[in-house]
């Protein structure tokens, strides 16, 4: 099995180091990733300057892009073979409820669904001392398990990973992605030449973070596993929207 | 009532100056759009750097980011007034399918939600002679119907107009996205110094794109309505998972 | 005669247009400017991505690029009728002493020089209450003069004009430049994310700021205009240094 | 002795590799190099966003910005011990003639002499099988030099190195900078989606390439140095635009 290793924290991050390292000893692993830190970039894509690839020393191929651009060029571009799978991460850090939306980790994944492919997203929730091995461990785990359980053709799974070490985790399972708070008020400051900024502010924490979510699993110490749709429609609200739209 | 107008075509794009034109004879409406073209940027947000406000000769508000950038300073910054609703377009061009997942247009809707707002986003489905009017009519008449159809706190509408004059279009009706096919294969190129570069393919058409569909309902002359959702959760997967995760 | 007008501040600046409006009267101008505020982007050229144009309501040109870049458009890409000289500005604050280095306003100039073209460059120093007008009546009447002194092929002037109305100019005089002390250590912050940022202070003061600079010159209330050469060679040096390095 | 060693290509590049490691034999050496290729950036300062410094497993520092801000880092900020000298390159590629007033690689070391050291940029004049370790041994060479001939505080030294094994460069001359034919017309051509794009064209060869020049002593197998001034003034021009600019 081919896969396609991508991520949203750029070719030199630790987490796909790792995760190349554990994946490679069971499958045939091309990493194509950011040369630069993106995250926070979501599913955007580099419509306007064209794309250029890189080979690091250790192989990797750096794109002067997005993670979609990354798994585009993997995918659709006749450059390299093309994949069977999809795989992003490790990111350093959650991708938690409404951080998917955001989450370049998560969109490398969507494009490869999109490209046709089944496709993981895997994130370690912890700030310092990071566990990778642990998430590395549960992504060829996973991988295993979907050999039997193939992914549906509209879904992705977003896998996020306690920082524990591996015989800390209770289990895998499935998750609905909860929701944060609103993120605080943004940051007003002044640069040093005396002009206005403005900066994000801290995330919000968890608001609907009970059972059954993302959230819940994690701070658990369970690995969440959350089936995501690459269809946004609410399709059960169509028919009671077309009543009053017609008036 | 009062909105806060976005896009991701840029502050100086004429779709939203259309729009605004046509929204500011009946409610209150401030316009922050970012200040280069931001078409294919999905939801990215500008952690990396910070962020700045300019106001232009019409009293727009230009900001070098990214459309949710826009709205986050609109909404969560308290450098202005907090909006009612959140307008993002009328974008050039179509957002139909996939097409939601890497829209800027469509981020700035959900940005909106996100932030606890109702939101629309709006696209005229052409691309030439276009009928920017018919779209910004067709917005105020789904916004004074939404004043007795209340928004779900976990939806926004997406909205794909004809390039039409509206006294063609036929009527409003409420859609699930399609599907396009997979994009051309990517353009492999090489730059006037020698280097290999590679720029995106064309669009690919509808796909899944019968009855039922935003692209067949634009495609017959009728406004375009879909209901999206902020959560991308599948939650009917997540029992049977869970069987097949815990083993 | 054909003026190719840019400046640094981008398209939209008002030094540009109060600029425009006075050339106007005399000459044809074009109008062709960075679509984003370049200050201190000095002589960058876009090397790794196209250039784009478009065109403002007021029929300027804007270009998603650098100062020089726009230059190279006006005189060397076939799209514009060749121009006979470049003007930039008119910059909104000083390019004084070491300033010119960085300056975009200067490196619009000096890419004129280059590709053939005499060439000025014009900054006003001031902060608020900018009188734009001064430097703009100041340019045209450099512009007649030159006339009948002529550039050097080498050459290009680099004019600073101080913040008062036009009446209480003393005059216009030939200047050096002068050198700034250091400028304060750069600003040591942490964005709102725990992350270690670095910005830069504010400029130094005039260190070499004596009569015959063009500090000392705007200082007292004239009009400084530096010739600076596109050549930084330091001729009276090759010989002594061909002494020691053949050793 | 303390080196600060920067250059254009980024952090990554094999030029600056080779140089670290010749360097390291004789010298403290610490390198901050942007995290991108920035070829083409001039003297180019990030005052609009603020910079971050990122160590890789080389133990270099990468930032995100420009050629000079790594060198303002490296001297002006604090962070660094402030070093005795700073040099620039290996440049994958020459810097001559017009050359210097568009190359980063020169542009680090004009920083360095601004912020009051010495510094010296160095470039390899070739474009395959690529001899940096000539360049890396000239270098050495003309650092053991400076310590009997230190240079004048308002002068850098521009070195171009034949692309040659060692045993064939013919010895080290002072030139002035040559100057080349205006580049080739920029490319127009069209992006996938039907836009109108301009790329810049290929260099233009030497015009001013006699003897004398950079280019002649490059061509004719010698290491070319080169002063370059940090003033742009023209001074023997001052007197005589006096009595024109004062009529």
């Amino acid at each position: 099995m081919r896969i396609l290793l991508s991520n949203d924290d750029g070719v030199m991050a630790p987490g796909i180091e790792c995760l190349y390292e554990h994946l490679s000893e069971h499958y045939e692993v091309t990493v194509i990733a950011p040369d630069r830190n993106c995250s926070g970039m979501s599913n955007a894509l580099s419509l306007h300057h064209p794309l250029r690839i890189s080979k690091t020393e250790k192989g990797f191929y750096a794109v002067n892009g997005t993670p979609s651009d990354c798994v585009q060029l993997g995918v659709n571009s006749g450059f390299f073979e093309e994949p069977d799978i999809v795989v992003s991460g490790i990111n350093d850090g959650p991708n938690l409820g409404d951080d998917t939306i955001y989450s370049g980790t998560v969109a490398a994944a969507l494009e490869g669904r999109h490209l046709g492919l089944p496709a993981l997203a895997v994130s370690l929730c912890g700030k310092q001392d990071l566990h990778f091995e642990t998430a590395a461990l549960l992504t060829v785990d996973i991988l295993k398990s979907l050999e039997n359980h193939p992914l549906d053709t509209k879904q992705i799974l977003n896998i996020n990973v306690p920082n524990l070490p591996i015989e800390e985790i209770k289990g895998i399972i499935a998750t609905r992605c909860g929701k944060r708070h609103r993120a605080e008020t943004m940051v007003e400051d002044t640069d040093p030449f005396g002009n206005q900024i403005f900066w994000y502010g801290k995330l919000g924490d968890g608001f609907d973070a009970g059972e059954g979510t993302d959230f819940h699993a994690v701070a658990s110490g369970y690995c969440s596993v959350s089936p995501l749709s690459t269809d946004m429609t609410v399709h059960q609200q169509i028919s009671s929207m077309n009543e009053w739209l017609s008036k």
